[in-house]
């Protein structure tokens, strides 16, 4: 095998100057910095999310799947945001000893992406670490002014939620030896947890929606900051949209639903909505073939009730710093 | 002394909320992100750096000279590119058993940076790590269009400097217990090792440079990057702006100038212009008390040559990934 001395410039020529796609925003990284052109009547949001080795991924996840990360939970922020993908900064702290491979998977996923959500790479930062740390900044364009807020949700909103929630939650635990399936099922939720999928449609629902946030700390905890400790949310357990693979587990007691809303990253939406834009939603979720489904509503007494009034939801939901 | 239980929810409250400085940019951290205002006819600058324990800093430096390294590598990027400070987000990585008092000097430091060159936090991320790390994307606008590129420099141009060269990389070496001095002088370079202060007036020659670069890995280093191996620059021992300190510890024999112009991240910039700019670059040196001293000039020999035109300087600068 080919032996390559990974220098700063030929990990830079090889795999990182080929994602800026010759915008000449990013001065094809010969500059100290990179620059913004703005659309006229736009306005521009900015996400920050950062993952570490042994934290937020295992070490040994493929390249390709880490990738998938760094963008994903910044692409649903920028999506919760109500805004359309323009570029991204990338940070990128790495073990001298990585490898050729591990390089080449890693940018080739990114392009990829790149290449669904239309964006490119304007900037960023190598270093040596021990471990794999993983910073981006990611920039998205507004179009019609609408910035949906997080804590701007109003009593008797419809609360809805986008995809499926808690694949990538069961592929966890598989992943962390605590339950066993057959070969197909494991399959199915590994990659769900490796290569999750987020809501990209933000942009067409930042008009009509009164808050929203991406899940990526299970639905009950974002749902939480979403109340802000101020007003209520009654949801049905019933109509908590989960794929057929989830229903099985559930059915087999192998799962509970209750662990599924708790944790995950599922990287898909919660936002609430006035009840008259049903229509809208339903028309929407048709067209472009994405699962939109409302679960409940915003209620005036405090906490999340799930079926039953009368019973608090306790959730311990992931602390980042704990 | 009190105990705390340092959550994400008590970092951000306690120290990281007062740097938005109420900005309507950055919702007050209750956002998936924060978004940009921009002026008319402005364009806008993105810098990236990160820094990591052990690598850029040391684990016991001072927190406020860590705050320090992380502005002002971002900040002499922003200048070097023309541009004048907006915002930055933070990526904060830390260990779980970070104190009380470190986020306290830490986030005060960054405070007054802040206030001094005026500009917010709009948004970051949080994280727990073994060691410390912290990236940040700078913000800066530019207002009248110019935005000086690296690789512009034209032969004849004069090549400038600012401030001194060399005092951070000295400061390093006592750091490093490579060179002992007398008690004053060490606190002297220890002090600008510790908190370099970069030229923050970039944007107010962006109209009249070829190029710039800031000088982060030693004068020689960065004046390579921004020859380009295109073309040379032939500059003068004699003329390189040193400290009174500096230029006794040569005197002395204790150090050399050749290890001043190799290392040292002085966040100064090196810049080039058309020779009939000397006068404009006179009067805004003495009108903001800042020193700017021309070095020497582009030249169509490549390479980099000190006083003498026949021997070519061999420079191994700092490489970031080796």
């Amino acid at each position: 095998m080919k032996k390559y001395n990974l220098t700063e410039e030929f990990i830079l020529d090889r795999f990182l100057r080929k994602l800026n796609l010759n915008r000449i925003e990013a001065f094809d990284f010969n500059n100290d910095g990179g620059f913004f052109k703005i659309p006229k009547n736009a306005k521009m949001v900015v996400t920050n999310d950062t993952i570490l080795e042994s934290i937020d991924f295992f070490v040994n996840d493929p390249p390709e799947s880490i990738a998938n990360k760094i963008a994903t939970c910044n692409l649903s922020d920028l999506s919760a945001m109500g805004a359309k993908p323009y570029c991204y900064t990338l940070s990128l702290c790495i073990p001298k000893n990585t490898s050729y491979q591990w390089l080449s998977k890693f940018t080739k996923k990114l392009f990829s992406i790149q290449k669904k959500f239309k964006f490119f790479l304007i900037g960023g930062d190598l270093s040596k670490s021990k471990k794999i740390v993983i910073s981006s900044n990611f920039f998205g364009f507004i179009f019609n002014n609408n910035i949906p807020k997080r804590n701007n949700a109003k009593i008797g909103d419809d609360i809805w939620v986008t995809g499926n929630i808690g694949d990538s939650s069961v592929g966890l635990k598989i992943k962390q030896k605590k339950i066993k399936l057959n070969k197909k099922d494991e399959k199915y939720f590994l990659n769900k947890y490796l290569y999750p999928e987020h809501f990209s449609l933000g942009y067409l629902i930042n008009n009509i929606i009164t808050s929203s946030i991406d899940i990526s700390d299970g639905l009950y905890g974002d749902l939480e900051k979403l109340l802000n400790y101020e007003i209520g949310a009654s949801i049905k357990s019933k109509i908590i949209p989960l794929s057929s693979h989830t229903k099985k587990l559930i059915k087999k007691k192998i799962i509970k639903l209750d662990y599924l809303l708790k944790s995950g990253d599922d990287y898909q939406l919660i936002f609430t909505t006035f009840p008259k834009n049903d229509l809208f939603i339903k028309r929407l979720s048709k067209k472009n073939n994405v699962k939109i489904t409302k679960i409940g509503k915003i209620i005036d007494k405090k906490g999340i009730y799930l079926d039953n009034i009368k019973k608090k939801i306790i959730n311990k939901s992931f602390q980042h710093f704990s």
